[in-house]
């Protein structure tokens, strides 16, 4: 038997473990040009939550997995080979080539990399701080939610790209030791206990020039204040807001934007895909080297789908939430 | 004798005539390498009240001017020459050639065009449009302020640029009719008969790509509602909220600018004088063929100056104000 995820019933604020079914189905079997896979991690990510507004009810829940081959009609899919593949939460997939993407074993480069660092948060990093942001060499950048799985990703991007001075906020005082300790951050603030906007300036005194904005509202004021002239803010998201029925606030010091002649610009991670093969050619060597670590947290077992996204949606998870299937 | 403006005390809000002086003093005498400069015409500019804020008392306020020069003891400017200067408000100014610019009087380009069109608002206008906002042809273009010293630039611009649709926002209905039949928009909204967001969303049924913002606030709220994806809002000022404490509220639908993502950059002309010359050899030819106007205000005699501010400030005017010594 095989086992889905589906969605049920739609949010008012804050999903519940109840607007979910995990539904027991014969396991699929695969059709000519179709190969069968039994996944081994699912990515567990926040923009699921903004698609429990508007996707379907009673399908999967649609996500990144990778899996391994255990039967195949599928030229290119051999029975062992592990695939990534976006068929969403559930224990078994079925896939066509076009639609599956083989991977490497290799030693030092653990799969979850693929779901992580050199998965859709790693781009989003790396997007944001090189090719929104552009970051360049030597420049001071600060990162939100720093211990999520873009964030975890982008301290040692932005270290790796040159940064003098890499700044990150997360929402707790373990977090923040992980970030300085393990992430490549130089300075982590733990904005839950308060004043952002001072503990922002007293650690980057001479300002920001770059900002990978995951948040928005208090976390963007504070950034504008303190950024330099030319200053770039690279705008992915709003994690924690996407349960609020308002937007953010908007920054009361917005009209600083002209006066510093800074740019805001918001970029959406899947029109940037083309940049996968780059981000791979530069990261691979630094994983193996272990320069770089996939930091994530791994849920065991499927059955811990629901309660592993509503934890990462707490922020409960450090690095990139994955569930081990 | 020759008659020069000071500002005398700080406003509170809005200016008040009180604020400045008319000051009577010896018509100057040129040094070596300086020629005596009669003043024709000076720039009125929104600018300046922002200047009244941190600007010195007691000193003549600053500000481009246009004048003929009557005294010269230096080489390359001769008696009968029209220069551009930054000596300010005031009837007469000694110029050194480093600090001034020979312009051409020829038939079809009036001398006016040099404060306007020509000037800081028309490179303003070109600077937002071409090199921040990257407009390119067919794309539909929005200006704010429309009827004002950059909006007048912006539009006739937009055109020259390629736009396939340009839509301004003015403060009457007269200024409105005055952007349709004489400044290349092909709608105007008379902001002022209310229900902006809705007005400009019939006037751009398409959406828009490229707004040229120099109000902030609601206006900015409205542009990003409408704004296509990957659209670019070029931000240049926020007149009419200079006699504001605070700041213009920040748009609501900030957070747009993600999902659409789009682009929010703010820009200083005076930190891209050098494509002045870019900005002349494009105009010129279009000033002498008639197909653009430098668009102006002229209020009439020096002692006018301080009322020509106020007028301008409260939007009294259509095209760059200017005063005519």
């Amino acid at each position: 038997m095989a086992v889905v995820v589906h969605q049920v019933a739609r949010p008012q604020g804050w999903p519940s473990a109840d607007q979910f079914v995990y539904v027991e189905v014969p396991t699929p079997v695969p059709g000519p040009g179709e190969a069968l896979v039994e996944n081994l991690y699912l990515s567990v990510d926040p923009y699921m939550r903004e698609l429990m507004d508007f996707a379907g009810l009673g399908v999967p829940m649609e996500g990144r997995s990778l899996g391994r081959v255990v039967d195949s009609r599928a030229p290119g899919l051999a029975v062992g080979d592990v695939v990534l593949h976006r068929q969403g939460w559930r224990s078994h997939a079925v896939v066509r080539p076009q639609d599956a993407r083989v991977v490497p074993e290799e030693p030092g480069v653990p799969l979850t990399a693929y779901l992580s660092v050199l998965g859709g948060t790693g781009l989003s990093a790396y997007v944001g701080l090189k090719h929104v942001a552009r970051l360049a060499p030597g420049e001071t950048v600060f990162v939100s939610a720093a211990a999520g799985g873009v964030g975890s990703a982008a301290g040692q991007l932005a270290r790796l790209l040159g940064a003098g001075r890499v700044i990150g906020s997360t929402g707790s005082a373990a977090k923040a030791a992980h970030l300085t300790d393990r992430l490549g951050y130089d300075v982590a603030i733990d904005y839950t206990a308060g004043d952002l906007p001072g503990r922002l300036a007293a650690a980057a005194p001479d300002g920001i020039d770059v900002y990978l904005d995951n948040v928005g509202g208090d976390h963007l004021e504070a950034a504008i204040g303190v950024l330099r002239e030319r200053g770039r803010i690279a705008w992915c998201g709003a994690v924690g807001q996407y349960n609020s029925a308002a937007p953010p606030p908007a920054p009361r010091n917005l009209y600083d934007i002209v006066g510093k002649q800074a740019r805001l610009e918001g970029f959406l991670v899947r029109e940037h895909r083309h940049l996968q093969p780059e981000l791979e050619e530069f990261l691979l060597p630094h994983l193996r080297s272990g320069r770089v670590v996939a930091d994530v947290t791994i849920a065991e077992g499927l059955d811990g789908m629901v309660e592993a996204f509503l934890t990462m949606l707490r922020g409960g998870n450090t690095g990139k939430m994955i569930v081990k299937v």
